[in-house]
């Protein structure tokens, strides 16, 4: 069955659940039969962008290579997941242009519980001065006017955050319907369990 | 009809042929309905490695990030088109183990012919040393050991050496023959002198 390709891009501050989200997402589509690849902004930096720091330029030139590949996967028929902090509106929406089928996911999360949860220390470092140019703290992040879908990983557990987007991925054609009608059948549910069990989630 | 992806890997000096070669055979690819990207490496450079050089490091650096966009494309079915000088076996070979489905393709042409074509002017500026690091010239080539096809474009013309391509292709079984059994339909060779036209080559 053949699908047509887009790019589901997740942006957010550091911590927020992009990732995990995002590998969510992706479970899901492969139950439904898509080729979806995500493209993290780890990986990217590892193998795309060594030697970028996280000046605003170079924040950019790495979201522009991101988007590069989406478009690549995408007008292949893929579905390029992207997960990168993003954090500057202007160079979103320049890949929003370029890809042309794009959703943008909001993960919202208020700074006050990313500092307290803290998985990878990060806020501390970044509090204490010790990391520079940090996202939500010396660094801005620039909320998006008019994601596609908004979650917020404060109020939502994963599975239902995952499930806002599905069902806004299902409204806008891009994805076809779940089997019975419902948001998730049983072996998506599974599927996804699956997935935030390996990522450490649950 | 779904095809697996694989990746056709065009090698060779500047001015050899390669892009041309690498579009002529993505005309043929699309006709017999795949997917296919060609990624260039004047296009990966612009897109992907802007600020690297052409030390050994920076070009090594450069065809990873060609390899890793075709590996991506080729685990979802895509048709990845690699072409790039990629002058070192090394790195060739890397990106071979790094994807799997792999066809790499020599594109050989005497450097006395190269030198005389001269189509970007390009030989003449390394001669005279106003550029440094020139494949051929003051930087190696390495050729390919074992490549899947070797064409020479000092004896072969477009067509000819896009149909030995595509031939090993389906010999390879990468690519489903021709409806007729012939290495070209009429429609593939319209195609073919199509793609050539445009790249100004006929």
């Amino acid at each position: 069955m053949e699908h047509n390709g887009f790019t589901l891009w997740f942006t957010g501050l550091s911590g927020a659940g992009k990732t995990t989200l995002a590998r969510g997402a992706e479970a899901i589509l492969r139950e439904r039969g898509m080729k979806g690849e995500v493209l993290d902004g780890d990986i990217i930096r590892q193998n795309l962008s060594k030697g970028l720091g996280f000046s605003k330029e170079d924040r950019d030139a790495n979201i522009k290579r991101i988007g590069f590949v989406c478009k690549l996967l995408t007008r292949n028929g893929v579905v390029a997941v992207g997960s990168a902090i993003s954090p500057y509106r202007a160079v979103r929406d320049f890949v929003r242009q370029e890809i042309g089928n794009f959703v943008e996911v909001y993960v919202k999360c208020p700074l006050d519980i990313l500092i307290e949860r803290d998985v990878k220390g990060l806020y501390k470092k970044a509090l204490s001065g010790e990391i520079k140019n940090f996202t939500g703290s010396s660094d801005p992040y620039e909320e998006p006017l008019n994601p596609e879908v908004v979650v917020d990983t404060s109020l939502e557990r994963p599975e239902e955050s995952i499930a806002k987007i599905i069902a806004r991925l299902e409204e806008l054609e891009y994805v076809p319907p779940a089997p019975q009608g419902e948001v998730y059948s049983a072996e998506e549910l599974k599927a996804v369990e699956g997935r935030l069990h390996e990522l450490g989630y649950i």
